[in-house]
């Protein structure tokens, strides 16, 4: 968001938020209102998104709960009469807050109705050596969710992910990104808590795994391990989905397969329901849970 | 659908279909179209769906493939002449078929691009006594799929079901239908093979389990025992879904709870992830897979 407009919300210089009057009423053309849609329709390939986009008090308060940098909240006028006072009451000084009418803030976010607020964040800083610090020797699994196109079973994916202990995830370059307002939304919050890294090149990903010495897994239809027999110990990158559904045929060929047993004649799962599956048996055998 | 309208597409009295011809075109108000609106509108509460809505080419393969009984297709004149010889001479010479434009199919199907061909099957007609047959010493197990509001949801759960090798699917009274046009998509064909009863009275199906010595175990967010400590062996209904999302309070009492152990600050798993994990663990247990 430029800053100009920031400033152009303007707010006490020092101490917390005093009790909030009714917020500005901003129009269509507005530079805030401008940077919801922005975020909403998302950013040219290869681009950095432009922002978070947080929709509805629900999800909101899971972002206030977390370390995300929330830097705008957009409400209705019946929004912020049901919501204004208690959400507002969290929000740091250094937050703009504007009012819209209820079609502008439809126009902004992807729900039909998105009861009343939404935000947005700013997008959290992460770096590929956030994973393993090479300083410490720490263990940790990675989801690296490439086969699963469907952004809200990307997001499900990922609050999975979280809830069986995973300490990251990864997406590779020209894979679904995780933030879309779908994916943010199916992940319930998990995407503000667990480290989601976008728009990785496989192959940085494969000589960044080599050089922290993570093994990688793949979960795959039919040919592989079953999980059972295998080692879910140490550094771990999980990869989900299968080579043609989005996973790099060069991190597919570095990885040990393992598939799930299942009746011959059933379909093969989803590629999100067999990462579940398997996130769980291996926060079960690497016994963080 | 009603008898005379069969007969109305004349089809020879027996042998197999012979080459197949240029199907009559259908209006919109034709009577087999109607049916298949029918099917796609769903039943009064309580009733029994009018007949299984099929769409595209994929699941109507997997439907031809099944014991399922097909009563009418519907082809767009260019999906008959992509599938149309194909697909007919699979085609019992009592399945009626029918040509209609390309609005008229879309009308009566769930999806925008229903892929120029569509059939209505006949409902399969499931009683409680065929789960667990008295006289046979099967075992089984038996997913009982109440707190899994969404269709597609639903439709995943039982492809799941499939893979992993229960027996059948029970739908409470009150509760998401198996044979919604989502749900019968999102099961990639598992509906037409496993035993999918709708619409059972909770306090039946209670003294039914009681009656065939199943025991009933039900998918709980936290308070339940970890799967691995379980009993998995013998005959099972596996409750998936909390009360309050739809999963009957007698069944819910009557029933040992399961709890995926998961990290404290995750918000609880979507019924259907649960679910899909416990089938494998169960499948796995059960040395069914």
């Amino acid at each position: 968001m430029p800053r100009e407009v920031s400033r152009s919300l303007s707010e006490p210089a020092s101490g917390a938020r005093p009790r909030l009057s009714e917020p500005p009423r901003l129009g269509r053309q507005h530079a805030i209102v401008h940077a919801f849609r922005q975020a909403l329709r998302g950013s040219p390939v290869g681009a950095a998104p432009p922002g978070i986009l947080i929709e509805g008090p629900k999800l909101l308060g899971e972002a206030l709960r977390s370390r995300l940098r929330i830097e705008a909240v957009l409400f209705t006028p019946s929004g912020w009469q049901q919501q204004g006072p208690r959400l507002g009451a969290q929000l740091s000084k250094h937050v703009s807050i504007g009012l819209v009418e209820d079609a502008v803030l439809r126009a902004s976010v992807d729900v039909e109705t998105p009861a009343g607020v939404a935000a947005l964040a700013r997008l959290p800083q992460i770096r590929l050596e956030d994973f393993w610090p090479e300083t410490e020797p720490s263990p940790g699994l990675v989801v690296v969710a490439a086969g699963v196109q469907d952004p809200g079973n990307l997001g499900t994916l990922l609050r999975v992910a979280e809830a069986f202990g995973a300490q990251g995830s990864v997406s590779p370059k020209g894979g679904a990104s995780p933030w879309r307002p779908k994916t943010i939304r199916a992940s319930a919050g998990a995407l503000f808590r667990l480290p989601a890294l976008d728009g990785v090149e496989p192959d940085r990903w494969l000589e960044f795994c080599r050089s922290r010495q993570a093994r990688l897994i793949a979960s795959t239809p039919r040919s592989g391990r079953p999980p059972e027999e295998m080692d879910w110990s140490g550094r771990i990158a999980l990869l989900v989905g299968s080579e043609g559904t989005g996973l790099p045929r060069a991190l597919h060929r570095a990885a040990e397969p393992v598939s799930l047993p299942m009746r011959p004649q059933a379909e093969s799962l989803n590629a999100g329901v067999a990462g579940a599956i398997l996130l769980y048996l291996a926060g079960r055998h690497r016994n963080s849970l």
